[in-house]
Order: C-alpha cells, then sequence, then structure tokens
C-alpha cells in the first residue's frame, strides 16, 4: 500500500489515476472511500471489496493479471513469514542447510581454535554470563533465519559496551581467532552466521538510546537497538525511523546499518547512506574509530563511515549510529490499484512520482502469481523457495520474471514482487522441494541476465556467504581488486567474517 | 526564501506561523501576498513592503534585530559576489595571496619537474591544443575563485575522455610528476588550485550528458558538466538537480561531488552521499573504476564511490557520475519572515519541519550585521573577508557569532548566515584590511570553540590547504590516521593534489 499524506490533492491524484489506467483495469469499477478520513485510508478498486487490504486480495485475485499495490506492511512480513511458518508453529518448507561442506570452502588454516585460556579471558572481561557455551542458545545462533546456513561455533559473546567489544577484538586478532559479528541474525544471505567455528559477537545487549535531538530530528543509539523499538521511541517524540522493513522486530540497528538495508521507505527517505549521520566502529585490532558525528553536514576528510555501511561485517564492528530521523506524518494513507499489465504499473510508477513527489513513501507491486501464494495457499503448499533479490532499470524488472518463466516452465513457480519505486524486484521460484536441476537452469542464468542489464545481483540483501564469488556479476574487476585491498588494510588476519562478501580466493 | 509547493496547506501554515510569531515581531503587521499564485508567492510582512525581496530587506533592515528568511538566490551570491565585485567590474577587497611561502609547506622533494618529453607526450595523446602552456591561461588556471591562494604551474592539460585521463595520470604516477584536478575552481579552501608546479588536469572539457531516464530520473553524465547547464537541462525534462548552488554557472558537476557539495536543496533533498547512485574515478596510476551504477539500490561489496566523495581529488579523479534527480515542482513559492530574536528562528524551523515535512527545501537564515552589509554598502566598504563554514548543533550556532563579536569589538564586523536547515553558519569576519592580529584573535579560537560543540570546522567547503592541518579539531587520530592509510593505498606516490585534505607531516 501506498502511504501519503491525507489531502485534497492526494484525493485528485487518485481519481486522476483510477480514470487514467481505467481503461487497462478489467471487470470492475473503481471505488474511493473515505478520502478524507484523519486517520487515513484505504483506497479499494472493485465492487464487492471487504473493508480490509487482506480481503480486497483475496478478492482480486482470480479477476486480474497484475498488481500493483502498496503494502503497509511489508511484503517480506506477508509472503515470507507465511510460506515459512505453520500454524501450530513448526516449519513446512523444504530447508536446505548449507554446512561447510556445501559451500566448497575449506576452513582457513592460519586461524586458531578456541582454547581454555581463551574462555578464561572473555569471561575475565565479560563476567561469566555474557560468555555463552550452552548448546541450544549457541545452536540457534548457528542458524541463519532461513534455516539454509549453518556453523559450529562454540562460543557466543554478548559484550556491553564499545570498550568491550574493543578488547574481544583486540584479543582475537592477537590470537587469530576468527569472528562474526551478529546482530538480530535476520539476514537472507548467511552472512550473520558461522561458516565453521567462528566466534559469535551478539551485540543485542548494547541496547540504549544514548540521546535524541528533537531540533534536528537525530537520534544517537547503540548498535543493538531492535529497530522496532526505536520507531517506538520516536514515536514518542513525533519522529519515525527512515527505515522500516518486515524484520523490524528482531533486526538491530547496527546490523541495518552493517548491511545497509533498504526496506519500505527507502523511494521516500533515501538510502542510508543520505541518513545515517555518523558511526563508531571497531577495527580488527580493536582501534575505536569515533565517527560518530551528528551533524547534517561535515566535509572533513574521507568519509569513512561508509565503508563500514554494507560491508556487513567485514571490516569491523559498528557499535553506534546517529541517524537523521522525520516527523511523524499527521495521517497515513494507503492505496491497492489493480493494473492489466507490467507497463501500466510503471505508469502508475511515473504519475505517482511526478505528483505526489516526496510524499509518496513506497511503491510496492506483486504479481498475480505471487497472489496465488498468498497465505493460505503458500501454507498448504509451500516446497523449497529460491530467492534473488534484483535491482533492475524498472523497465527491465518484469523480463526477468516472464524469461524464467519460460525457462523453467511446469517445474517450478516464479513470483514476482518487489520495491518497484526503488527498481527492486524479489524473484521466488518455488518447487515441491529443493532439485539440483531446477537450480542449474536457475544460476548463473539470473546472474548473468542481471549483470547483462547492468543490474544489480543483490539491491538490499548484501553478499554475505551466497553471493561472496559472485560479485564480479556486479562489480568491475578492479574495483573488486580494489575492495580485497582495503580489507588486507583494515584486517590483515582476516578475522572479520570470513568467507563471506569478497571471493575467499582473492583474499588468501 | 523557503521554497515549497503552492498550497492551502502551506498558506495555511504561513498564517499560523507569522501569528505564532507574532509576538516577538516588532513595530509592523503581517501582510501575505498572493497565496494562491501559479507562479508562487512572496510572504512579506511589514505595512510597505514594496513588491521584491530586495526592497523588503532594504525596507526591513532597521526594524529587526533578525532575520529569519528563506532565499531563492543562494546567498553566496547575494553577499559573495557583492563583496567582490564593483560596479566597473573591478575588485575591491583586499585580497591576501597564500603563495607556497605562506603556506610553510616545502615543496615535496620526491616529485619531478617538466620537462620537455613530458610535454611532447601530453602532446601526442591528447593533441596540441589541449596542452595549454599559455601564460595568461594559466595565471587563471593558477589562481583560486577567492584570489587568496595561487601556484605556479606551468601547464594545464584539458582531457576529453576518461582514457585521456586515466593516459595522464598513469604517466604522471611513473615519472612523479603531481597533479591537481581541477572542475570550475569555484572552491574557497584552495583545493582547486595548485600550491607549487603541480599539473593541471581539467576535466571541463568532458561536458556531455551520457542518459537521462524518465522514469526514474537517473542522470548520466561526464564530470566537467556545469551544473547550471545540466539543471537546464533537466528543466526540459521535468526535473531538477537535487543540488544548487551560488557557483552553479561555473562548478562542474565532478568538482561538486569530488567536495560533496552542499548547498542550497540539501534540507529537502539531502547529501549527494544520498543522491549519486554512482560514478567512475580514474586513481593515480591509471586504473579505471567503473562504478557508475544507475541502481537506487545495490548492496555487493564496499561502497567504494563514497570514498571518492569528499575526498577534494586526492585519491583520484572523478570522470563521470550517475545521479538520482527529483521531479520539477509545480510551483515555488517564497517566503520572507523576520523574528527578533536567534531562538525565535529555530522555532519556526522546527514548525516548518514539522509541519511542511519534505516540501520544506531549504532554511536560511541572515542576521541584521549581515543585513547592513547588503549589496551597496557592501560594495561601499568592503575590506578583507575572514571566512568560516561550520556546522554545528542548530541551538549552538548563533552562539559563536555572538562570542566572536565580543570577542573582537570595535576591530572587526561580525556577520552570521547560513543554511540554518542544515546546522551549517557561514562565519564571515569582515575588516578593512588584512591584519595578522585580528587573525590571531580569530584563530584557532574558531576552531577550538567549534570542535568542543562537536560541531565541523568545515561544512560544506571542505579542507583544501586552508585547513589541512586543522583537520583534528573535527576527526578523532583513529579516524585521521585511517584517511593517511587510504590515501597511501590509492596513491602510494602522493601525486593527487599534494598538501591538501590531509596533514602533510603525516603523508610524508
Amino acid at each position: 500500500m501506498e502511504i501519503w499524506r491525507i489531502s485534497l490533492f492526494s484525493h485528485h491524484f487518485m481519481k486522476r489515476s483510477c480514470r487514467s489506467l481505467f481503461g487497462r483495469l478489467s471487470g470492475f469499477e473503481s471505488e474511493i472511500s473515505n478520502p478524507r478520513s484523519s486517520l487515513g485510508s484505504i483506497y479499494k478498486f472493485g465492487n464487492s471489496c471487504g473493508p480490509s487490504t487482506k480481503s480486497s486480495l483475496e478478492l482480486h485475485q482470480k479477476k486480474y493479471t497484475q498488481l500493483c499495490c502498496f503494502l503497509l506492511r511489508d511484503h517480506h512480513n506477508i509472503l515470507q513469514s507465511s510460506l515459512a511458518m505453520r500454524p501450530d508453529g513448526t516449519y513446512r518448507i523444504h530447508y536446505r542447510s548449507f554446512g561447510s561442506e556445501a559451500t566448497k570452502i575449506q576452513r582457513n588454516p592460519s586461524f586458531s581454535t578456541l582454547t581454555p585460556d581463551d574462555i578464561f579471558y572473555f569471561k575475565e572481561i565479560l563476567g561469566e554470563k555474557n560468555v555463552i557455551q550452552d548448546p541450544d542458545t549457541l545452536s540457534t545462533a548457528n542458524t541463519d533465519w532461513m534455516r539454509k546456513y549453518r556453523g559450529s561455533s562454540q562460543l557466543l559473546l554478548q559484550p556491553r559496551s564499545t570498550e568491550q567489544v574493543s578488547l574481544i577484538l583486540k584479543y582475537c586478532n592477537s590470537r587469530r581467532l576468527a569472528v562474526v559479528p551478529q546482530g538480530g541474525n535476520t539476514g537472507l544471505v548467511g552472512g550473520s552466521v558461522p561458516v565453521f567455528d567462528e566466534v559469535i559477537v551478539n551485540v543485542g545487549s548494547m541496547n540504549n538510546t544514548i540521546s535524541f535531538d528533537k531540533v534536528s530530528g537525530i537520534l544517537v543509539c547503540e548498535a543493538g537497538c531492535i529497530l522496532e523499538n526505536l520507531g517506538s521511541f520516536l514515536a514518542n517524540q513525533g519522529f519515525i525511523m527512515p527505515l522500516d522493513l518486515g524484520a523490524k522486530g528482531s533486526c538491530q540497528i547496527g546490523g541495518n546499518v552493517s548491511t545497509n538495508a533498504g526496506g519500505l521507505r527507502f523511494v521516500r527517505y533515501g538510502s542510508l547512506h543520505g541518513t545515517i549521520l555518523g558511526l563508531e566502529a571497531v577495527l580488527a585490532n580493536g582501534t575505536v574509530l569515533d565517527m560518530l558525528g551528528t551533524l547534517r553536514k561535515d566535509n572533513t576528510g574521507y568519509d569513512l563511515k561508509h565503508l563500514f555501511m554494507g560491508s556487513e561485517g567485514s571490516l569491523g564492528i559498528i557499535t553506534k549510529v546517529s541517524i537523521l530521523t522525520p516527523p511523524k506524518l499527521p495521517s497515513v494513507n494507503l492505496a491497492l490499484l489493480a493494473c492489466e499489465d507490467y507497463f501500466s504499473c510503471q505508469e502508475l510508477l511515473q504519475e505517482a512520482k511526478r505528483t505526489l513527489g516526496e510524499v509518496l513513501s513506497a511503491f510496492e507491486f506483486l504479481d498475480n502469481h505471487s497472489m496465488d501464494m498468498g497465505i493460505t495457499e503458500a501454507l498448504a503448499k509451500a516446497g523449497a523457495v529460491y530467492k534473488y533479490d534484483l535491482s533492475l532499470p524498472v523497465e527491465q524488472i518484469y523480463n526477468i520474471v516472464e524469461e524464467m518463466r519460460l525457462r523453467l516452465g511446469q517445474s517450478a513457480k516464479v513470483l514476482g514482487y518487489g520495491h518497484l519505486g526503488d527498481g527492486n524486484l524479489h524473484l521466488n521460484i518455488s518447487t515441491p522441494e529443493y532439485n539440483d536441476a531446477v537450480l542449474a537452469q536457475i544460476e548463473p542464468f539470473v546472474y548473468e541476465w542481471t549483470s547483462k542489464h547492468r543490474g544489480s545481483i543483490s539491491a538490499e540483501h548484501g553478499l554475505g556467504l551466497m553471493k561472496a564469488n559472485e560479485i564480479h556479476y556486479s562489480k568491475s574487476p578492479e574495483t573488486v581488486q580494489l575492495m580485497v585491498s582495503i580489507k588486507k588494510l583494515l584486517d590483515p588476519n582476516g578475522i572479520m567474517n570470513p568467507y563471506k562478501v569478497l571471493p575467499y580466493s582473492l583474499l588468501s
């Protein structure tokens, strides 16, 4: 659903948009309800629309070939969670766990293994209870949210301050103990879990807000703050986070920044590279970089904070962030529109951007194949899911979906949905169970196609372990080489989140 | 002047703001003219307001202690140009030219000097006419816009392609010939002119637009495009540049990005770190980094383009950029408001941000001392000007102006104006002529004060030669050390824009 400020203006826009697209809509008339409600309105199309989005979806799904819609809840919530969870709380999806053997990577022999002396040291600096060796807790921390990647770490550390993070890393670096920084562990590319026996450092206990300035809207907080909690804190101050995503109840702001999370408000508030004003990070050798500025403008030397944004913990651990937050909007409006084809979606996007300007917060879309996997059916039928997070020029986005459908025929369901306003497609391919033949049909085709159209093979999920070796599809050899040089400069022993982001062959 | 979309909403806001601030306004009643004009309105306050901003300024200047105003023309245009130029086109300001002797820096003895063979090589790759040795042209290129810094380069090169830039740098690196990248040469900190005999590489001939996508608003162009020309090009397409500044008629987009220019639309469209989507840059050794993505989201490895933004040409030369441009607004509204004190300015800013949201494009302010230096008086009396470009928490901004006034007494005029919406103060101190005793009163006090309040000693102008040694006032030693390491990694011979940005002592 689109979110915009209620006004006569948006009402007029809606009416006009409906009319201009009307020729392409089939089988129903438009209906706009409560256009002036101060609590926000759901614009519904169709004679028999129910009062909620969910029922509208159900009613529309058989009628229209495509749906261009604006979702208040992130589609990750709607699709991914529903695909994963049965009513009794168990999972029905066929998960494929890639252990170390499946990654085709050998453990780096230069890394040490843990000794009782190491445990003793960590207990000394962190206190007994923050040095976790309990098998159940470790099992959770070793496994990613999709249960696709699983490590075998024997140690989880929970520092409570930047100084403790610094002491941990300094020690690990001197001992050559590899480290995985972990936040909410909600990533989708295997970036936040160990590959082998890396020490897990989870900053979730560092979850204090440090300051908030109501004049500037600048929030300073520790990296372990959960995104949703920050949103609640800000709501009381009359502000919102510029970032929202499906995992907000678990993900931590440090992880969001480390992975340069995109999400649902990207159209309106832009990239974290624009809204993060400062951060504090700890390098592999324990050096604390205080870049925790709270200024909108600061041109004093190289802006190094950007190196840590999107580097997925491979250059250091982010411990604090400073972020510019926008004022809370007086009202939120949601609209669900049905379009006959992808071209109409593009036309609507252009019209919405041109006419609504920055008032447009999100422009999301689902195709009818995604609709067919609505919640109930997904629960009943869901099998294996191959997930791709692509950026493409908007006019190209749906071509890959259709080409993939032709390519795979009846062997798989191909779903296209995503943040159309950002040019971000989530291509999901569903099969009854994991199948190497299907996978071989998908990869490397999907990456080659994306590269050929100057797209990105990871729009917002990052590379992690899953796509570290595929970086060349989106980045030139010279650029990758410079990344490798910077990695070696900041982390000469390679202890920070090893085997991730960059091809391991270039680092060893 | 503030720029916002004409609507009943903004009209209501204006009326309300006027009322809420009315108690603080003295001596006149409010008057709002043409609030619904489709061409935009100037909101004027005072019974005898004339039709233009200029006359309003003149009428108001004696009455109010401070003026909180929204300027359509950048204050740089209004103040700096007027201070610099007499009606007959000559300059009256006392300029102080810092040659190499005044910088207290010795020429790096490891750099070579030009030979006839070098000239021969450059003519071979660039063609005769793009290798400039003409003394008049060189004199202009050696001197900065403020005529404060002057180098002694004997050679200006004008490449016409990325390949030529690459060949130039590869050659200079192998010969250890130092290089100054130059765009429109409109910088204010001595960053764009040689200190000694560095070869000047001006990319102004690389001024083609490469592509523009009307769906996404993404423009790709060469680095030498003049900002104003890009604006004109986009206007025909229904878009605008997200960046505007007083020097737009001369400055080039490559220079804007290299210096991370801020300017007039920053409140609304944010930092270039958010709007620049990609760039191409050439390293000192001639390596071309193709990072010219045209995607809003791309999380594939370290986002290295940010290293080149704001590094003032010291890490490489930017040759192409890709930038997200916003739609042209259907109307522009301007308002000029008078406030009794700085606190009222802050209150108005908060109200404007809260109520107008992203519709607010700029929030500029001038104090009455700046008003007293309006154009006419400035032309008659202008002498030497000490210019400081500071970022500070909004509530602190005016304290430094007042403290400086107390400190300098009658020996100087202290003016405060700037981009209040960004927390960016331009502190200008005017004396009849340059005076070392006054300078000693100002520096390092102004830097120490700024540092103490966690401000930035360069909000948007950069460090250049002027403030390279002052970086520690805004950045921690560990952060500066990492900058030095990165400089050495990318430019081991130190040929790129030497003596600038970072303390020379740390690089040698």
